[in-house]
């Protein structure tokens, strides 16, 4: 595991005010299933499923697919790291900079490839940290003209783009995809640890082979079950976080010796000219408690990209006149 | 993973009054920990740390050993995995019959052998589903005699004897004894998924590398500190239940056609003569609404064994007359 994710509060000793250094929105009212968790508390006096049937089931319905094909997870994480098991014999290619744990994953499952390999590709989409999201045409015509190739496809950010997207319900039909999922960053529950997998069920069952019992605990169970049944809890202005991210992105290019690239999500890379992400990250943590991510550490970076993920226009704000001063007394 | 397991309620439509099927004790009080929880809901908004050291910390603070000595999973089922993972090169021995898991985590990473391989000795003390447990002089002495055999030794029932066991301070002394915990069993909360492993730094360091980040999600984490901080939640009289234990063991080898064995825990095996724990097993359930362990599917038992987890006196004053009644019919 690289060290430096974000969501690093736990680093500083003084409380954050803001946190752009999470892909998880922030802003999502998690009222209403905080109160259906408070309700549903004696379910950690009991083991889950072994395997969240329940929920695999439950998912299956509002996707319109089999329950064969879905596999609930302890976080997309599990999902990442099921896949790279269950597919050790394939030949991995990760379309970076991206999510390092792909690498991670493959790395720590490699094993002495015994004859021909199937290739496998993986990609992220929306991709974390770039924001970019591969044309859906584009995507599927790979897949169709590379039937030997497994597709790993992590659509863990898929609510948070306009773009058109590959539906699960269209993915399972090809025995060459498998799809990444989380409910963590829709609903914003990172803590709870909540993921899943769509396929065909030729591949699921290869991943259900590798999965270990009870991974997915009690509460995430419960919480998945809720949402399924009540989608719409913390509704999102997916058109307003998207405009509110090109004004941020507006403003802070507009700062001297910064570049904020295009996204087509709600987060996005930005580079430094002449300061190191690192240096930026800790002055704006101790002197204004704003937590970015330092992206450095992401293969393909270097030491002056940082990521941001858009918050309230207060907090934007706050974000550029930080950054403002940041620069300003260091030219 | 066999099909099978306790605490598995789901597969019946009527709902159970008594659960005698996990070896959890269902009677713990968990409302303090419940109202902590409540308090703590936040949690589910933030990612845990990417690998639990706050709790790796309190933990090696109560058990007084280094926290490079302490690795906190996702409940002891991850312990099994990470070490069956960790030594995938080693050569198991399963003391059995035993908790299945361990045969399947060492079959899930088992690899080519390249070259000698150490042995590797996976044991349950107490151990499930029998409830014998090893003498600590043995242990002791087999460990010390056998410096190149790595012991594995699961104590997630270590609470629930009056035996003698290794103390995770003595065990780090050992460059070869891993000790696996869990958190669920002693404090009745297998839904939150709570175990950790303690050892030797040089082993702990093997079994990190291969822990995937956000394991263990943000309650649990929550959960275990607060149990650091006020060991006593929900207090078990040991020795109360121990002896209700022998009570309801002697009342059950009183029945014809039915022998429960000797045990050092809170949970015992017993067999039937003639008829099989399936069938006994789905009769409570239907016509009583209690849950028993079939434990026919351990290796080594055969069909005619059960596992029993003692409960409260008037709960095992029913079960002993279900039975009865059971057997009766068959007569």
């Amino acid at each position: 595991m690289i060290s430096g994710h974000g969501d690093d509060a736990f680093h500083f000793s003084r409380p954050m005010v803001a946190n752009f250094s999470s892909n998880v929105y922030g802003h999502v009212d998690l009222e209403p299933l905080k109160a259906h968790l408070r309700q549903r508390l004696d379910a950690i006096g009991h083991y889950p499923e072994p395997e969240p049937y329940s929920l695999e089931r439950a998912l299956a319905g509002r996707l319109g697919i089999s329950p064969a094909s879905v596999c609930v997870t302890n976080g997309a994480t599990e999902a990442i790291y099921l896949t790279a098991h269950a597919f050790q014999d394939a030949h991995p290619t990760i379309l970076g900079p991206t999510f390092s744990e792909y690498a991670d994953a493959c790395r720590l499952y490699e094993s002495e490839p015994r004859g021909a390999r199937r290739a496998m590709i993986w990609l992220c989409n929306p991709n974390n940290p770039t924001g970019g999201v591969i044309p859906k045409e584009e995507l599927t015509k790979e897949i169709e003209e590379n039937p030997e190739t497994v597709f790993v496809i992590d659509q863990s950010y898929g609510f948070f783009t306009k773009e058109p997207l590959l539906r699960a319900a269209e993915a399972v039909r090809y025995p060459n995809v498998i799809q990444l999922h989380s409910m963590t960053k829709r609903y914003a529950m990172p803590g709870l640890r909540l993921g899943y997998i769509t396929a065909n069920p030729a591949l699921t069952e290869k991943i259900r082979a590798v999965r270990m019992p009870w991974s997915v605990n009690a509460l995430a169970v419960e919480a998945g079950l809720y949402l399924c049944e009540h989608p719409e809890t913390g509704p999102i202005d997916l058109d307003g976080l998207l405009a509110e991210t090109q004004r941020l992105r507006d403003a802070l290019n507009a700062l001297p010796g910064l570049s904020a690239a295009p996204t087509q999500t709600h987060f996005f890379l930005c580079h430094l000219d002449k300061v190191s992400a690192a240096d930026l990250k800790t002055w704006l943590a101790e002197n204004h408690g704003i937590l970015i991510r330092d992206a450095s550490n992401f293969e393909g970076l270097d030491e002056g990209h940082f990521r941001i993920a858009t918050q309230t226009p207060e907090e934007n704000d706050a974000l550029v006149e930080a950054i403002r001063q940041y620069l300003e007394e260091r030219r």
